[in-house]
């Protein structure tokens, strides 16, 4: 199974991805647990340049491209090696990111998007995408306290940084592109304790791995 | 003007583009002399990533992308803004490349890599694109004694490590995608000596500047 987990900054991703592992692991499922940008030693170097505060001169369009070959990467060398060898794969991030971000959020070509993306992921879509929805406000305000605690509001807050309007305009960019394919993507309600949004997961997880072998 | 020098490792674009540069500038002519990857600091530091042989695994897409994104950069940030301040701009390397290397190199589908190129561009092609043709092996061994004069062996030595044969097949790639678009792109003898070659690509400069404001 190829299960992604999508939302604004702060909506609780690595938090549910993490929960997600804990029940697959309980099942006795092996899973490999992992994230765009930087899934791979490539793509280690991209993360670097692409959420450094400095690179905020990036043009759209070339940040497209780093996504696309950071994800490119990523598909080849870990995500399909791995679900070959029987590995659940868990993704904070994957092409929904990019059509969201750089479509609803900087005006690129949507369509554009999804077909760029097919063939960066050579045509591996997720089994199953989990959208994180919350309150623009919440999120940052949760991912602000996170990067401070991680002393990472220098090197690592470039999407933190930008402006209110813009994470709005993602979060509205995750529920339409979320009606646009209401069988793979599942918008989940994000508000509450962490137990209480896992609650709302679940059944989505447990009815995937009724249909898998 | 905008110009850029194709050619496979060692055909003397470098050498070339020096002497157009030259030529324009006694005709009063203001150039902005640049060279794909790395003619951007994005592309300074993507040129890295790209050149060396330790990254020997980035995967032909990945590659591809890598190169448009710094295409993109390079054409909004530094091109453009010359060409509209009005100098003409020599390029060492530019979307040819892509579509010769990952096309006829990599065996990836040519007119979608035009199309990809078409949009890293803005719809910016040259006015004039000089395509130095030369026997491989003449190409590498000039490549090789110009890497070791520069202690770039180990750090910029990539392409020149790949098989003579993905060498010839730049070459045949180069000359097959010439005569796909004769009026922009010439293919250029560029055996003898820099002023033999030199002379040989005069008559097309002039030609353009006939033509140009």
């Amino acid at each position: 199974m190829f299960i992604t987990f999508e939302g604004i900054e702060g909506s609780g991703k690595s938090a549910m991805l993490e929960l997600c592992r804990a029940l697959l692991a309980s099942l006795g499922r092996r899973t490999l647990q992992t994230r765009e940008p930087g899934g791979s030693p490539l793509g280690v170097r991209l993360r670097e340049l692409l959420l450094n505060v400095e690179n905020s001169r990036i043009i759209p369009e070339a940040e497209l491209f780093l996504y696309l070959a950071d994800r490119a990467q990523h598909v080849r060398e870990v995500i399909r090696p791995a679900l070959e060898t029987g590995l659940d794969v868990l993704s904070d991030r994957y092409a929904d990111s990019t059509v969201v971000y750089q479509g609803y959020g900087r005006g690129l070509d949507i369509e554009n998007l999804f077909q760029l993306n097919d063939l960066a992921v050579q045509g591996l879509w997720p089994d199953l995408t989990l959208v994180l929805d919350l309150e623009v406000e919440t999120g940052l305000q949760r991912a602000i306290k996170r990067n401070r605690a991680q002393g990472l509001t220098e090197k690592e807050g470039r999407f933190e940084a930008e402006a209110l309007d813009f994470h709005a305009k993602i979060r509205a960019g995750y529920r339409a592109w979320t009606e646009r394919h209401p069988g793979r993507i599942k918008l989940v309600d994000a508000t509450g304790s962490r137990e209480e949004v896992f609650a709302r997961i679940e059944p989505w997880l447990r009815g995937l791995m009724a249909g898998c072998p």
